[in-house]
Parts: structure tokens; C-alpha cells; sequence
């Protein structure tokens, strides 16, 4: 599911449900948040012809203050929950804690699944948006949306087949308008990482795609991983810079946790059921920084998460 | 390792550190909870005779906004991470985590823990505590410090046997000053559910202790479990009662990430090694809860999460 600002972007055919406005009928965004986080959940198991009983564990995050979206959807669905923060990474840590428990024989069924909104975010992270303060050209638009993913022992679809799960790097970035910059260095870390661990070049996978790097944060990850004599080409993509174009007045592209979420739910998994993607890495970043960090002088450490998908 | 009011209270024996004041040589509370938690996760390495690079993955989080003092720490000790959420019950919801990551094959150690602050959980959820607003007699104190576990494939000390995660339950409880009437429900569905998945009796453990009812949930989940023919005796405990006297006037009890990390790292392990305990049953307790949703209407919705241990 995904916003209004998003279905007017490029990828608007891939997502299942788009919304008119930000409130979503609601009262308060944050409960608009909730809301779309909800129905996402619900519209994926709907979709692998299951019943929320049947699901083992809700493994799930969001970006507000204790995921308070998430909570209330989690009291809503019923589902044994465990709850993560990964930032904007959160997805794909919930797919790579899913995919374990699955594969470790303590789960048949996982719903994972991670949301953000963009009004709810601003406020919490930046300015509220009825002061209409300008945006950095380095800073990006959080994506209004949530995805989610039904993780099973067997069936249809992708496999996960490998995860590299990231270290918290910090080049010493501190300016939260440039947090492409703060989170490229930790998905180069894991990039390096995942490649060194399995042995695996660039070439093995059709698509790789990072979380919300931005247009700048992609192209650091390029130089960083240049460095260490990796080649990255027009097959490394952003989830950031593939929500939305040039026309948006986004500036560095999107982000949030349902930037990576709703690019790999639609845009990814379509293109693997198509066929026109058979490999698969997808590299969720998040940024751990919270208001409190950055008045009390803290810089902007990263995280990425790396998951393999392959038909 | 615990604060300086714990270790004037009855379990001042049981910590391994104790700090003398909140700062703890830092400018600013939430530097000193880094700064605890961090000391706390290094000792545990050390004295599970490891050092960081053997350790395979680290879960853990805390209270405050986007978990801040769990993801710098994270950040010094650069082991890959997977940060999460879980309010006060986040100690028990990565002994979980972890225990099926290494008995599914996927880790030889994984580190976990929580923290929580007075001070920097005070000024984030309620008021600046330089406001001296008068507190309920229902309200709990959060405590001071952090807790960490070493989780092995193999080795010395007590073995996880079961565990049941939670669900998110809600009975309607909004007084954010009564915490304990709000997770109450959670704990005795958690219990009851543990009970009957695992065919087990309230007799077949030396010790039951919730992570931060207090005196008024303890007693909420007594007549609970009651009402479901299940009888709780002495047996069943609670880490916030447990971890204060009455003279200490912190009201209802202890509370926090910290409350059920620091009892069950210190008194209920040590009693473990000690042979008084041989099979014990833990709950870790949360309220999910967040200022914004409090302001926003909401009522308080709780979790809970159970552990096994035995010796």
C-alpha cells in the first residue's frame, strides 16, 4: 500500500492499493499510519489464501517513537508479535529473523512487514510540515506506505536463500538532511561483507537494490565499494531513487521503512514472478538516529541488512 | 550492572556493578545509559570467557526513542546487530530470538540484553523529573541499569526449554500511571497459553516471575489466573516488587527494560547456580505505549513474552 505522493510516481502500477489522501479517514496521522499498516498485513495474508491463526509469529516495525503503528496493529491482528527497530532497514531485518525461524523449524507461517508516513515522520524526526521549512537538496521524502510478506516453510514464490545481517557503522556523518551519506558506508559494509561470505560477485545477481540511500548515497556506495575493487553498474539500484522521479521535488529520493518495503513488495517481487529478475539482493539500510541524538551532539551511524531472493 | 537507588535495595548483592550517581561520568543521562549498557554487554563477553568477534549476532534493545542507546552501543562493539522492541519485556523477547537462532543452526553465540534509565525514561515518557510532579501510588519506578546474557550452543549454566512469545492484549487500561493494571492482562494470557501449550502446572516451577507488574499487577494476575482455575502461590514473584523495599517509596515497585534484566541476570540466575532454583519461568512484561498515542486517546496496550529456564 502506498500514498498519494507515491501512486503519482513511477512505480504506481506495482503497488496492490493506493491512498487518496494522508489521513486515510482518520483523525490524527498517526492513526492513518496504523491504518495502512493494518490493511497491508491483512491484504498479504488475504493474498497467500491464509487466516491470521494460521500465522506463527508477526515480526514486524515502524519508524515512530516504541513503533507505537505497529503495536496497535499487532493488538488489532492477534498474532504471537515480536517487535523490531531497525529503522528504515526494518523489512529486511524482519525477513531475515522470519526466514531463520522458518528455516530452523520453529515456524510454518511469518508475517513480516514493516511502514512509514511521511507527515507522521516530519514531525517526529524534523519540523512540523505546516512550518514549511525549505528541505537541503541532500535530504529525502519518507515514503507513505507499509509492506508485508508471508514467509512459509513451502510454496509459491522466492526463496531467501543467504542474509548477511549488518554491523552499526559510522564514518562520522552528522547532519540528519544527508542521511544517504550516513547509511551508504554501513551498506557497503554489508555488500563487501555478503560478497566475501559467499563468495559471490556482483554479476551473480540480476538486480541489487540498497533500502533509501538516495541518489547520493547510491553513488557513495559505488565509490565506496569501487574501493575495495567491486564494480557496481546500472544493475545496482535505490528503492529511493526508483519511488519517485525527478518531477516529485523529492530532491535526493525517498526513504523511510516503506520505502524499501513497498519498492520490494511491488516493484522487486513483480519483476521476480515476471521473470525479468532471477537473482535478487536486496540491501535494507536504516539510519539510528532519534532527535534526542542529534541535539546531545551525536553523529549518524548506519545499518544495512542484506537478504538474498532467488526464484 | 544497576543504579545507585537498586543498590540500596534488597538484591544490592546480586549486581556485578553498581553505580554511585545517574551520570555515571557523562554529560548527559542518555550518554550514562550507553555507557551502562555498553560496560554491561562487554562483561558478559568476558565472563563467558569470549571476546566480541566470537560472538555471532547481537539482539537487544531499550526504552528511548529509535532505541538510541542500544544502537550506539551497538555501534562500539561492532558486532552484527539486530535491534528491537519490546518495551520492558525486550530481555525475554531476545532470549527468544536468540535461542531459536542457535538451536536452528544459525549461531554458536548470540549476546542479548536490555537497558533502561530513571532519568532519561522519566523525561521521555512522563515529566522532567526537575518538575517534581507528585507520582500515583499506582506508579512504578524504572530502573537503573542493564542486563546481558551470553546464549550457546553448548556450555555451562542453565538451558532455555520452552518459550511462549506474546500477543498484544488490551483490556482498556489508559492510565499511563498505572502501567502494571495494563500489562497484567498480557502476562496471564502468556501464562495460561504457556500452561496449556506446553501440557505444564504452575508446580513444575521452583519460581514464576513477571518482569515489572508490580505489587498491584502481580496481584491483577493472581485473581486473572484464578478465574481460569489456575492457583498462583509464593512461588510466583514479580521483578519490580523484588527489586525495591517499601521504604525505598518508589510506590507500586520497579519498572523498565532494566527491572526484569537486572533480577533475572543477578537473583534469578545466581539462584539458579545456587540449586535453590531449579526450574524457573519468566515473563518479561511490556506496555506498549508511547507519549503520542497516550495524547492521541489511546488506551495502553501490553505484551508478554515467557522463557523457561532450566537447570
Amino acid at each position: 500500500m502506498a500514498g498519494p505522493k507515491e501512486a503519482e510516481g513511477p512505480l504506481k502500477k506495482t503497488f496492490d492499493k493506493t491512498l487518496e489522501d494522508m489521513y486515510y479517514g482518520e483523525k490524527t496521522w498517526e492513526k492513518a499510519e496504523q491504518k495502512i499498516f493494518q490493511e497491508t498485513l491483512e491484504l498479504a495474508i488475504n493474498k497467500a489464501s491464509l487466516t491470521s491463526d494460521k500465522i506463527d509469529y508477526l515480526l514486524a516495525g515502524d519508524l515512530s517513537n516504541q513503533i507505537i503503528a505497529t503495536n496497535f496493529t499487532a493488538r488489532n491482528l492477534g498474532i504471537p508479535f515480536l517487535g523490531l527497530y531497525g529503522a528504515c532497514s526494518t523489512l529486511y531485518e524482519s525477513l531475515i529473523l522470519g526466514s531463520m525461524l522458518i528455516d530452523g523449524g520453529y515456524a510454518r507461517y511469518v508475517l513480516v512487514g514493516a511502514s512509514s508516513h511521511y507527515a507522521t515522520a516530519e514531525r517526529q524526526f524534523r519540523f512540523p510540515i505546516e512550518q514549511g521549512v525549505q528541505r537541503a537538496m541532500s535530504a529525502q521524502w519518507t515514503v507513505t506506505g507499509a509492506g508485508a510478506i508471508v514467509l512459509a516453510a513451502q510454496g509459491e514464490g522466492p526463496r531467501i536463500t543467504h542474509a548477511t545481517v549488518g554491523r552499526v557503522i559510522d564514518f562520522g556523518e552528522g547532519d540528519a538532511s544527508d542521511m544517504g551519506a550516513a547509511m551508504a558506508p554501513a551498506a557497503a559494509d554489508t555488500l563487501l561483507r555478503h560478497l566475501s561470505d559467499t563468495g559471490r560477485t556482483t554479476a551473480d545477481y540480476s538486480l541489487i537494490a540498497s533500502g533509501d540511500l538516495g541518489k547520493y548515497g547510491r553513488e557513495l556506495v559505488v565509490r565506496l565499494a569501487e574501493e575495495q575493487a567491486v564494480k557496481l553498474s546500472d544493475t545496482y539500484v535505490d528503492c529511493g531513487v526508483l519511488v519517485f522521479d525527478e518531477s516529485q521535488d523529492t530532491h535526493a529520493g525517498g526513504s523511510g521503512c516503506a520505502c524499501s518495503a513497498v519498492v520490494t513488495c511491488g516493484y522487486i517481487l513483480n519483476g521476480m514472478k515476471e521473470g525479468w529478475i532471477k537473482t535478487f539482493l536486496g540491501i535494507g539500510t536504516g539510519a539510528l538516529l532519534s532527535p534526542c541524538s542529534c541535539q546531545q551532539g551525536e553523529t549518524i551511524p548506519g545499518i544495512a541488512h542484506a537478504v538474498a531472493l532467488e526464484n
